[in-house]
């Protein structure tokens, strides 16, 4: 028997893998459709790699179609239970399917590193193993870009759709309001995720046309363009943007990385007839200040301890912390080298993440506000300990149960974080590379600090067993940790 | 008005500066006292150093002293704020007081050093900025163990007599129950802490006389039973333990510095008629078993990664292992040169802590086992939403408001932690000294990680604003962290 009290999910503990199965098989065979688009480029420049993408396509649309096929029946809600398999079987699935033309390819990778660079690609993380990206074939290029772009808009509308259902970390207060009926539901989700869509394609064909008339080449423009919104930060250039030195397009990039990682859900209310003032929402001047402070004491740092010219701090400083901070991971130069206070304060960074609802990951804005008003009111229980001191984020009162779920969500992360760097020790990497590692994957930030993986580094000396695990944390960061704990447990799978 | 409902405080917001004088003035006075045994040793040498000490005791005690007439009345119970001033101003006052010999010896320390050394003896942390100990005057080694041995006294007794009223961390759980009448509740204090000085005079003699029987020195023998029993590390030779190349007194060593991590409320009670097996304590079960674990994983890598034999790999990881945990932080030999694994392992065994109630400091056994717990049933949570999943601890039920607590004490400690190492970066130390050497003041263990202040290296060297963040850390850190915060943010001096 289904009780359906809850938001329209019920809590029958029977896995339905056919209910499962269609959703993941259509998401496989449209990640598989897409791998046509690259086959065009290659075709089109000449370059005979265009096969691997046309096999591969056939190869993973069918399997996605059959599984879809094999599954098909009238649609039901999803249990609980379901939807976290769910969530946690499409990355898996997901990043398995994107690494096949990376293993086909000439010189194709292994498939530890496919998987890895797919996986850093759909969870928009950014940290890759490829090196000479300026000569590679377009098309491999821009299928990474466009696994980047379908990435952070899935990550978008899990956040905005389904985790909140799941009452992860907070995200609960997310919900679309409704006590309607699931037919209603699914009606307004229909509009939502039509809009979702419609936004995410607006905000990257301006970003294109934007980069394009800074001086970026065609080609480039659309790739960095689709890794810019969704956060991600594959860039065609061995350099990154180191390579566009060029501080019009580092201002733009800025811009255009900050509006990827606000909430979408409030560009979506510009749809409605009332006016929306960006400003007006909690999260997005929380993270404006915070780019705002953060970018200030490094130009005083910047400028006064290294004699850095203003213009030039200005402008690299706030590039690389909008790309940090917004979990993207592009680098305009290395930052490594502006000493030990920016190499902290960037480590402290990679934490941060933009906001709830948006493509970016880390601990995210709202729970940092959140976070930060519970210490306060903690403080304020030591001392008037009858004391009343409800905690209000924006219009939103936060209650016991979302408080309680926040706390738990930093220790979890913490916990997390710590866990993979030890894992990742024990695979031969130092201290600086673990704990760097392990806190870019789980923020799914790209770069971490160091030598080997910082900025001007690359993944592909670790040995396999550290991409494994960093591969993972990737999806368990965009899973909000928690959902990845869940079904990960044997728990789980019992009664 | 004054109400007492509060277990014998009230709530009253002025506070009485008097109230705080005296029990402050009587603790200098004290230890101004003891100033003499250091300069009877080091006439008994024929240590011209000796008159030092005369003139500190008498410089110190009649400050206490003077500080306790002035404020001299009949007792009254303090308010809960005066509680926080008292032990904040507890730490910080006994730090200057202690510090004044080490600047009036010959060759004497600087100011900051001298507080960062009397600071890390009297929180019982143990890092040093003293360099050629085998050289020093008698009577100097002996005051800095004292120091430690008063310091890990009078936290037992903060920690079980007092911080337990001040709400902080879930330590709330630890009040001795009573509902009864002040007086009532001071007589019984009266007893706890005679029966307290009692077992800890007991039991830094047994370790005195089980180190002279292993081949210590009587001066030796005295020095580190007295910082072994208190956890705080500090050793008359520069090789620490290493000096004593000896299996036998390394074992005892890991036995007694256990014992100075078991809960003291334990020992206490084998006062009364009843039996007590220590094993019965779900603290001290699960310590037991975590250092178990992690010495059988770091035995495990370092025969076989290391083809280290295993007696020396077992006595050597246990003693370090134990050392660590118990927040002692002597060292055997340079565990970072057994490769990245131990590294991390030991990087994450400075944050767990001995158990709540004991000298120790950390995370501590009780947050880590009810931690774990809370997790646990989160997840549980998140499987089954309308689920019932009460928390245990041995036979405490842990209620919300303590979760909360404590979950806000994970986030708080973390917090710091990275907060802490951001301010040591700004002064320009590297990543991993940063890192480490916030977990190791905050944790109050002693050695950090890195060739700066790893177990091989020293606190010396550091630059003077390094010193001031690391000893205000340690204190903080000995405070629980929240009684700290609530008496540094100014908004506890305002209405």
């Amino acid at each position: 028997m289904q009780t359906a009290d809850h938001a329209g999910l019920s809590r029958s503990t029977v896995i339905d893998h056919e209910k499962i199965g269609l959703p993941v098989g259509v998401m496989i065979a449209v990640l598989g459709l897409t791998m046509l688009v690259p086959a065009v480029v290659d075709l089109q420049a000449g370059n005979p790699n265009w096969r691997i993408f046309v096999q591969s396509a056939l190869v993973v649309t069918g399997l996605g179609a059959t599984l879809a096929l094999a599954c098909l029946r009238p649609l039901q809600p999803l249990t609980l239970r379901e939807c976290f398999v769910l969530v946690v079987a499409s990355w898996l699935v997901m990043s398995l399917a994107g690494a096949l033309p990376l293993m086909l390819t000439a010189d194709g990778l292994a498939f530890t590193d496919a998987f890895f660079e797919a996986a850093s690609a759909l969870t928009t993380t950014g940290s890759t193993v490829m090196t000479g990206l300026d000569g590679l074939p377009p098309g491999l290029l821009l299928w990474r870009s466009i696994m980047q772009w379908i990435g952070g808009l899935g990550i978008i509308a899990f956040g905005l759709l389904l985790l909140p259902f799941l009452g992860i970390g907070g995200l609960q207060l997310f919900r679309i309001e409704s006590s309607d009926t699931y037919e209603k539901t699914v009606a307004r989700v229909r509009v939502f995720a039509r809009r979702l869509i419609a936004v995410y394609v607006i905000l990257t064909v301006a970003c294109a046309l934007v980069y394009r008339a800074t001086g970026m080449s065609g080609f480039d423009a659309v790739n960095h363009a689709m890794t810019t919104v969704s956060t991600g930060g594959f860039s065609t250039h061995d350099a990154s943007f180191g390579y566009f030195n060029n501080t019009s397009t580092l201002w733009f990039a800025a811009i255009f990385m900050l509006a990827g990682a606000l909430p979408f859900s409030l560009y979506v209310r510009l749809f409605d007839a009332y006016r929306t003032n960006l400003l007006d929402d909690i999260q997005v001047r929380t993270l404006l200040t915070m780019v705002g402070v953060i970018s200030l004491m490094l130009v005083l740092w910047l400028t006064i301890r290294q004699h850095t010219g203003l213009g030039t701090a200005l402008t690299h400083t706030v590039f690389n912390v909008v790309s940090i901070i917004t979990t993207t991971g592009y680098a305009s130069s290395d930052y490594l080298q502006w000493g030990t206070f920016p190499i902290a304060m960037f480590f402290a960074v990679t934490l941060l993440g933009g906001c709830t609802g948006s493509t970016s990951g880390g601990i995210k804005t709202f729970r940092l506000i959140v976070g930060w008003k519970i210490i306060a009111r903690l403080i304020n229980k030591l001392r008037f300990p009858d004391g009343v001191f409800p905690i209000r984020c924006g219009e939103r009162i936060i209650d016991n149960a979302v408080q309680h779920s926040l706390l738990a969500f930093f220790t979890l992360f913490l916990t997390t974080l710590l866990g993979v760097a030890f894992a990742l020790s024990l695979t031969g990497l130092d201290v600086t590379t673990s704990l760097s590692g392990a806190a870019t994957a789980l923020s799914n930030v790209g770069p971490g600090l160091g030598d080997i993986i910082g900025p001007s580094g690359n993944f592909s000396s670790l040995p396999a067993p550290s991409k494994w695990i960093l591969a993972l944390a990737m999806i368990v960061g965009r899973l909000e940790i928690g959902a990845a704990y869940v079904v990960f447990l044997p728990a789980f799978w019992r009664i």
